[in-house]
């Protein structure tokens, strides 16, 4: 077949980032060391070069990502989607577990009785894990206003929130919010973002460790 | 807070597709009917704009997808985040079931064994299912080839291939392979796609039913 470059199974991934260095060279753009990997498998994820200009890191935000899982944190996200695309056999390795908690019985009664998203429920439910939690959010802005919120009124602090939910109403200011606070994050500023960046991020912390 | 709309949890969709619909007439993008649904809820699931351009259906694509699922139409995918994503519920609604063969043992075994993705396998499991199957490849372009080779070698035809693999390694030629084929299809042409665009066509047909 004409145009189908043949290329064992294994190297696809290997090929598939040297393209995106390449890329990114053509573009003049040089992302920090410590960010490289994490931004470079946001691209690989979306195809989309617009995340080398939007993602966002706190200090060292990548090392303490690291610090954490390896300390056996868990981590929360807001879709079965994401959760589904997080390498969680390598979280498992140090002692972590991921969770969501957005198709729950419980949350979608009480969201109801509340009248609010299952995205907050699933936060506070989120907030009373008992250990470091990573809040990895692809979806849901409502879930980081909600953990914005928690922080303001009990003075709960998340471990890490990475921040990348997709969409129109609302997102690009609740990633302000977070950008605000002295949370360590990985958040995407703008519109962009999504489960698939969500898994992609902590993937690319992961298979660092 | 400021710069938070408040929105009801049940309005925010909604309100998505307002913004969505507004900002395609602002770039005097005019979207044909029958695909309308399709491509918004996939520029929903990503922000991204490009696929109002990108997004390429074969004659009554969207109502030949209807009538399948309404007949019992299984789903095969090539990710658990798409298996994730695509609701399920109102799928077997109509009879129809949705598969993802990929983390099974023996496909990864027989894909070991052969030097062949674990996609290829996968493909030709499908393939044997005894009742109609729509192909919902949101991740690995040797899929789409293998389909190909599929119907080249066997004359086995599928129902329907929804073809939005993401990448930089075939992913291109891959979606050209299966334009050039008689098979009812939606297709995104280019490197975008992935899971989640994957689920949110599946979803766009099923919540038309």
């Amino acid at each position: 077949m004409e145009n189908i470059e043949y290329v064992l199974p294994g190297d696809i991934e290997k090929r598939s980032f040297e393209i995106i260095s390449r890329e990114l060279e053509e573009r003049n753009i040089v992302l920090p060391k410590d960010q490289e990997l994490v931004t470079k498998r946001v691209i690989h994820t979306s195809a989309d070069f617009d995340y080398a200009e939007t993602m966002t890191y706190s200090e060292h935000a990548v090392e303490i990502a690291k610090e954490l899982i390896r300390n056996g944190a868990d981590i929360v996200t807001d879709t079965n989607m994401a959760l589904a695309g997080i390498n969680k056999k390598v979280l498992a390795r140090y002692g972590g577990t991921a969770h969501c908690f957005m198709a729950d019985e419980e949350v979608a009664k009480e969201a109801k009785e509340r009248k609010v998203t299952r995205a907050t429920v699933s936060m506070e439910k989120a907030a009373a894990i008992e250990k470091p939690v990573i809040f990895a959010i692809g979806n849901a802005p409502t879930a980081l206003i909600s953990l914005y919120e928690l922080m303001e009124q009990t003075g709960f602090r998340p471990a890490f929130i990475i921040g990348v939910p997709v969409g129109f109403v609302n997102v690009v200011a609740a990633k302000e919010l977070i950008l605000k606070t002295d949370v360590p994050h990985i958040v995407n500023r703008g519109r962009k973002g999504g489960s698939n960046v969500a898994a992609a991020i902590c993937n690319a912390i992961l298979y660092q460790l």
